[in-house]
């Protein structure tokens, strides 16, 4: 290798190549189909190497599948515009029209959703916080309007002899009786401005995961991901994940009132409005990366319910859990929790394209939005084609791709359930749904192997097994981010009952060199 | 047209495809080549497109460039894997490498540069601004841990006589006498605790865009874009644009400083420590959406010497100024202004996929960022191939592409002086550089025509020159969106002499009609 050669390599994250070099899974692949990639040892002959990681969860059609590079091949020979921004564009608009189709289906409601597309899902989740705080901006300036002109008519009242203001008004204003309604009225105003400005307030469960950007790392709970970016931006509330009640008491622990003055009849009378300080309730209904945990339907309806009474949003994040990857095109459909905004990305693409995807239900959008968010790749005529034939293949033969992704899971989530009941003191957990499982491993703070209690303590635990798997047995696997300890799953819905035995295989060998405390554990690494 | 396909139109931004139609500019192109985009229009004949607006700046290299369009067929052929993130990766790598052969041979610095993929502009935007707060927050524990072990080795010092606490330095704390080193080291803590728990303060200046994410948006001084997420993030400082001594003013506004207790020989002395508010200062040194305007050298030279000075980095935004639009690989050369940090986007996909890329200076990159960060997209091996071949294609022949744009952009920036020459009541400046130019209109808040006057004061004159010069001359160009009496002129390199002289004769026709009050200006729309 030349200077220059080896400088290159260090400058694209160097860190984290030397993170992979350590758990010996710094190789680099050349070729991919399928569940399978490929590399090629030194001495040039090519290793396949079995792909559960599935592009952290894109890959539901599973890498390069036929009909996308057909697709894209196909869009780049017939010479097609990729950027031509501020033009009709029939490919985006077939997307929103197709999942249209697909929502009305899982979720039995009539109402449009209206599409705003994005880049990467953390821009997806931007979009909706931005369209969640741009209709929540527009109710505050609503109902300040309102307020101003209650307070103008009652001022007018009082001034024309028309009503009086009770002491008791007065007092409850915090005004003293003698200095009358002109201080009253400035009470009013100082109240609702104070109010309107508050930050916004997300709110979301422990454990969820929505990205890395500067807005929606507020939403993500681990705290080494966020906290070293808390000034950056308004910050979101985290609510006891699965614990019954806690919505409710998140929400009321929001509530703000404003005070207003009214003409009721000859009297002015003090009434309290509500505020609107929540903009959304995001969440994941499978949390990807903290663990690969389920939100039961009666939680769900809890938010719903929640969200219906005091007015604002449901977003739900099917950016992993989505395309199709738990049977159901969205993983909402399970629970029957219909979303105000939903949002999609990896595998809208195709496992190819770069593409996601923001739906808001006609009662929540807000078409000036159009007119105030932008983006020069957003809506290309290359991801988008890709997306729409992405869903199309979903979609054909009455949804085939969903069925062979319940199937596969079934099966996939039988074996995975027998390694546990087989090793009960090393595998702790398996949960999750369809192609989106996880396998959480006991702690390994009484190992006889030093390095593997090192491991745990470091909070690398599950990326050693990452690095076993990969060296031993040539399969391919990474923890949840921010759930060490649980090995994600995400094949494609094409995984056959071979590839689900060559793991089965792997992970009991796992298992039984933990139990004894064996160092080949690292040995292969 | 069946109301399924017609209700699909109506769900993909409907509001801006109405915008679009009102216009007369809502076609669907259907091919693209170089600087021409085409449609069919009703009698299947395909109309060519002369296309100034060249992607928003993302089409340097002209529509479906041929070794571009090459090597997406090579690598989709080849079956190489699109996302297996988590490995070694050659293409980043190689593209990063490159950049830094640029950046040495234009800013004559040996100093290498780290750099983190992302996929859009504001992305890598978002990358730059969330890695330099990471570097406050870390320069900011390290302060407070030294204010720390001086405060414990000053305590230490009084308690064991080894030096005693002159009256003044309790004063200067506001500390009564009587109460001792106990209370005035209770101050130094509250002081800068008060200080860590303050957001960032990011700099830029009046007109700039960088953006429309929740953090982005925040650096973007249009309000309408801006205001209404105001609350979701840490604001910026805008500073008056190319007003000589502004940001050193700015800078000394945002100066702040926090006590410490030290032991001098055998008295304790209160000093001052510079405290880390500004993150950075982030600036396109051509402004685009702002309006095309350039910062001039000596302004680039009081912001690398404030910044020097105070301790934070330059990030240079070259998203559209950069890819040799300007006759250099990067806008920021001709005005010898290093970056510390430079972001690119738009042109680095070689006009067709979506990358983007933040560069960071060695002596600023904080490494453990690249664990905190990640992006499921970002790395992907389909655009990084497209954005490496798309460097090698910008460097081929010793820089042909540089020495094209530049004579281009000066046979383009000559003819429209002439226009400006010609009518130069109708068109008020030429500005930008290179194939990144502006061309100011006058306003029409006099002219005959009501129409006119109108689209004025609503701010969208700039419109509806684009829908005359598309409607009668088949001309595509937009208004810079900030400045929208700006026409923003970014064609490829490869723009021909017949393609200016088109323009020339299209913005002369449309000068003349302006200057008549012809409706004719509207007739066709």
């Amino acid at each position: 290798m030349t200077t220059t050669e080896s400088r290159t390599t260090e400058l694209a994250e160097p860190q984290m190549l030397g993170f992979l070099a350590q758990l010996g899974i710094d190789v680099e692949f050349t070729r991919a189909e399928g569940d399978t990639l490929f590399y090629r040892d030194a001495g040039g002959r090519e290793v396949p190497v079995l792909d559960f990681a599935g592009g952290y969860g894109a890959l539901i059609l599973g890498h390069n599948h036929p009909e996308i590079v057909g697709a894209a091949h196909e869009f780049l020979s017939a010479g097609r515009p990729v950027l031509a921004q501020a033009s009709r564009q029939s490919d985006p608009a077939a997307v929103v029209g197709l999942l249209n189709t697909i929502l009305r289906r899982e979720f039995g409601d009539p109402e449009p959703y209206y599409g705003v597309f994005a880049n990467s899902g953390a821009e997806a989740v931007e979009v909706a916080m931005k369209h969640a705080e741009f209709a929540r901006v527009l109710r505050v300036r609503e109902l300040l309007t309102e307020i101003e002109t209650h307070l103008t008519d009652a001022v007018e009242a009082v001034r024309s002899g028309a009503a009086r203001v009770p002491e008791q008004v007065l007092r409850d204003l915090g005004v003293a009786p003698g200095d009358g309604l002109d201080a009253a009225a400035e009470r009013v105003r100082a109240a609702a401005a104070a109010c309107a400005a508050r930050p916004p307030v997300f709110l979301t469960f422990a454990g969820s995961f929505h990205g890395k950007l500067a807005g929606s790392i507020q939403l993500t709970h681990n705290a080494d991901f966020r906290v070293p970016f808390a000034g950056m931006a308004a910050g979101a509330r985290f609510i006891a994940f699965e614990e019954p009640g806690a919505v409710a008491r998140a929400v009321e622990a929001e509530r703000a009132e404003v005070p207003e003055l009214l003409v009721d009849g000859d009297e002015i009378r003090l009434a309290r409005r509500p505020f609107p300080v929540v903009a959304a309730f995001v969440l994941e209904v499978i949390q990807g990366e903290g663990g690969i945990r389920t939100v039961s339907a009666p939680i769900a309806a809890e938010v719903r319910a929640a969200a219906d009474a005091a007015g604002f949003p449901v977003v739900v994040d099917e950016i992993q859990s989505g395309m199709g990857r738990t049977g159901a095109f969205f993983a909402a459909a399970h629970l029957q929790l219909r979303p105000d905004y939903v949002v999609l990305a990896k595998g809208l693409g195709g496992g190819l394209a770069k593409t996601a995807l923001t739906l808001i239900r006609e009662s929540f959008y807000r078409p000036d939005f159009e007119l105030l968010h932008s983006s020069t790749f957003a809506r290309d005529g290359f991801s988008t084609a890709l997306a729409l034939r992405a869903l199309r293949v979903l979609e054909a033969d009455g949804g085939a791709v969903y069925r062979l992704a319940e199937r596969a899971g079934e099966r996939l989530r039988g074996t995975l359930e027998k390694v546990r009941a087989d090793f009960p003191d090393i595998v702790a957990e398996v949960r999750g749904r369809g192609l989106m499982l996880g396998v959480e491993f006991h702690e390994q703070s009484a190992s006889p192997l030093h390095p593997l209690r090192e491991a745990d303590t470091a909070g690398i635990l599950g990326y050693v097994f990452s690095g076993y798997l990969f060296g031993a047995h040539r399969i391919r696997t990474f923890p949840t981010a921010s759930a060490v300890r649980t090995l994600r799953l995400e094949p494609s819905a094409h995984l056959d009952d071979e590839s689900i035995a060559e793991l089965d295989g792997a992970l009991r060998t796992l298992c039984t060199l933990l139990r004894a405390g064996d160092p080949r554990l690292f040995g292969v690494v």
